[in-house]
């Protein structure tokens, strides 16, 4: 093995870093939850979510804000199959559409109240800086992956650099930024083909499994995307050592760098709210990565791509949100994040029944008086 | 038939004003959303809620902002039979911690950035005006409707009385103060099994079809509660004429007026958000009264209690969310109304492909071509 392919040492003190959820902060959570008014576990999946936030922040009256949305853009290698509806330009276009604030994640944060983040991994002749524009953060790899049916992807140092990159990010934001929730989003043509391959490859799914018509192929390209997704797996699979052989052959600069940011934003115990099929495929390895980061993960929608269901039952998450949405970008997580943070606010802004003098369950009342007979 | 018996003409007027949402606009909305930079339907139930928004207020850009979250409280003279784990005396108190600040509904409406009006329609011991605190409006037709099991609940002239309130309140709500989105919320002892009756009267079902456990009924809590929904129904059915009949006799003061509520919002253009299945039940009373009105309702969650689900089918709506929300105080409702706030958004502040310059769809260009050769 050659010096250049070991794990930096950065990304293994960054992944041993990260601390799971503490259960002891559920429960005092839970406990608190139990004197707010309302009939005990009458918010169902918001108390839940109240509770992941307290384990994660080591309180009981965690914050979900400000929250950032990040969406990191790339392209791949593969898109040149014809494994995606869209010409590979729409990337670099919907780029310059981010920084022009066109594009429907521009619309849905703004109008959410969330943060958002656009980087650059690896877009094939990215726009230039645009006057007024929402500017980029700089961290492409090179210009788009290499097709991984005629080799690997990126070699292992690039995956190094695109994980890296993604944590570096984690630390401005959740340090001098402060932000206490992340989305996950991203942008890149070929990606869900990209993402297919990287969910079998950890899950060990078929390609039947995991592939389906991403943004809007029809049945002959349905076709073609699950031989591409075979044929990438049997080619690489007689080479793959270790996950990041997986990572290298078969990743997206995106994808990783999103990895790279779930770690870190772990690290920082702050909650990470998983998007559509490629975000997910991007908690899926943060998560084989760093398994102690698992309990830091949301899931906000499910998605129509069959890997979707695939990743996020390997992970045991179950979605917030059922709305048909297909985009990408971030648009699901971005969605999915007043609910996080309404989950929050409850935990701080709430009467108890003793300071608001409210009667608790009448059951309840009795069997404190039968107690004090 | 008394002279006082009959409906009075302010609300059959109001009815027939309500027009349904015009589908020509929503059209006109479905051309606009293919044009916006993204995979033609890829937001998918978020391009539904456009589309119904664009053909109630009949405009391209529609609006969702500023939303109202409306709370109608009222006591119920079947809380006597103890089909609650809470007591009676808990509405009036948790009006005064709404005045407070305290309440679920407080602190989600704060997080999302809603408004939040709170009405006594018929609380028993209503708080009085707090320094600082939430003030409520005053529509309290008397403090609690009478025993259904010992006779009608209100008389039909104070059903029309709650329902003109509510009718009254949509009018400066949507006029002066000029929300475009209101939530239906509620609180008040008893109101699942009050709901529960009005649903299966206005729908066929059974009692067994519509009852749950409430806020936390135990087996033997709902086996009775059950018991009282047969009763209720088997006593009053043999009476009833009219809907006006079953809404006098087994109504709630609160739930009568969000129906009005919810006709007046329809009237003027506004869309209607149903939370659990106390409001549910008044969009269902609303949707009878006023056919019309039906197209300008959304549910925004299912919850637990089984009615809920029969008048949503009854209704033909499908909810956005599924939290195991069942708190009520049009939590779900408001939980909802961001995803609302976004789907108008995005039809007023996305770019197009064409003004955007990104390419469509590889086939739809090539069939452009086609036609061009």
């Amino acid at each position: 093995m050659s010096a250049e392919s070991r794990v930096p040492e950065r990304i293994l003190r960054a992944i041993a870093a990260v601390e799971p959820p503490d259960p002891a902060w559920a429960q005092r959570a839970w406990v608190r939850q139990e004197q707010l008014t309302m009939p005990p576990g009458s918010l169902g999946r918001l108390l839940e979510l109240s509770r992941q936030l307290a384990a994660i922040q080591r309180t009981e009256t965690p914050r979900a804000s400000p929250g950032l949305l990040a969406v990191f853009a790339a392209d791949h290698g593969v898109a040149r199959e014809a494994v995606s509806a869209y010409p590979q330009s729409v990337t670099a276009r919907m780029m310059a559409n981010f920084s022009a604030r066109g594009a429907a994640i521009n619309v849905i944060t703004q109008s959410l109240d969330l943060g958002l983040q656009v980087a650059d991994f690896g877009v094939i002749r990215p726009p230039g800086p645009q006057a007024k524009g929402l500017s980029f953060q700089r961290c492409s790899i090179r210009e788009g992956t290499s097709n991984f049916l005629e080799g690997p992807a990126m070699s292992r140092e690039e995956a190094f650099q695109a994980v890296g990159h993604g944590l570096q990010l984690a630390s401005g934001w959740t340090g001098t930024h402060g932000y206490a929730v992340i989305g996950l989003g991203e942008m890149g043509i070929g990606s869900t083909t990209t993402a297919a391959v990287l969910i079998a490859a950890l899950t060990g799914a078929s390609a039947a499994d995991v592939v389906g018509r991403g943004t809007g192929l029809d049945d002959q390209g349905l076709v073609r995307k699950r031989e591409i997704v075979e044929r990438a797996l049997a080619l690489h699979r007689p080479q793959c050592r270790d996950i990041w052989d997986w990572l290298a052959r078969v990743g997206g600069f995106e994808i990783l760098g999103l990895a790279g940011l779930a770690i870190g934003a772990a690290r920082a115990h702050t909650l990470v709210v998983l998007d559509g099929v490629i975000s997910t495929a991007a908690g899926l390895i943060a998560a084989r990565l760093c398994p102690a980061l698992a309990g830091s993960l949301v899931a906000a929608h499910l998605g129509p791509e069959p890997g979707h269901k695939v990743a996020l039952d390997s992970l045991g998450l179950v979605p917030l949100l059922q709305l048909d949405l297909r985009l990408g970008e971030g648009t699901g997580a971005a969605l999915a994040m007043p609910i996080v943070r309404a989950a929050a606010d409850i935990m701080n802004g709430m009467a108890t029944f003793e300071s608001a003098r409210v009667p608790g369950p009448v059951a309840e009342r009795k069997s404190r008086q039968g107690r004090s007979d």
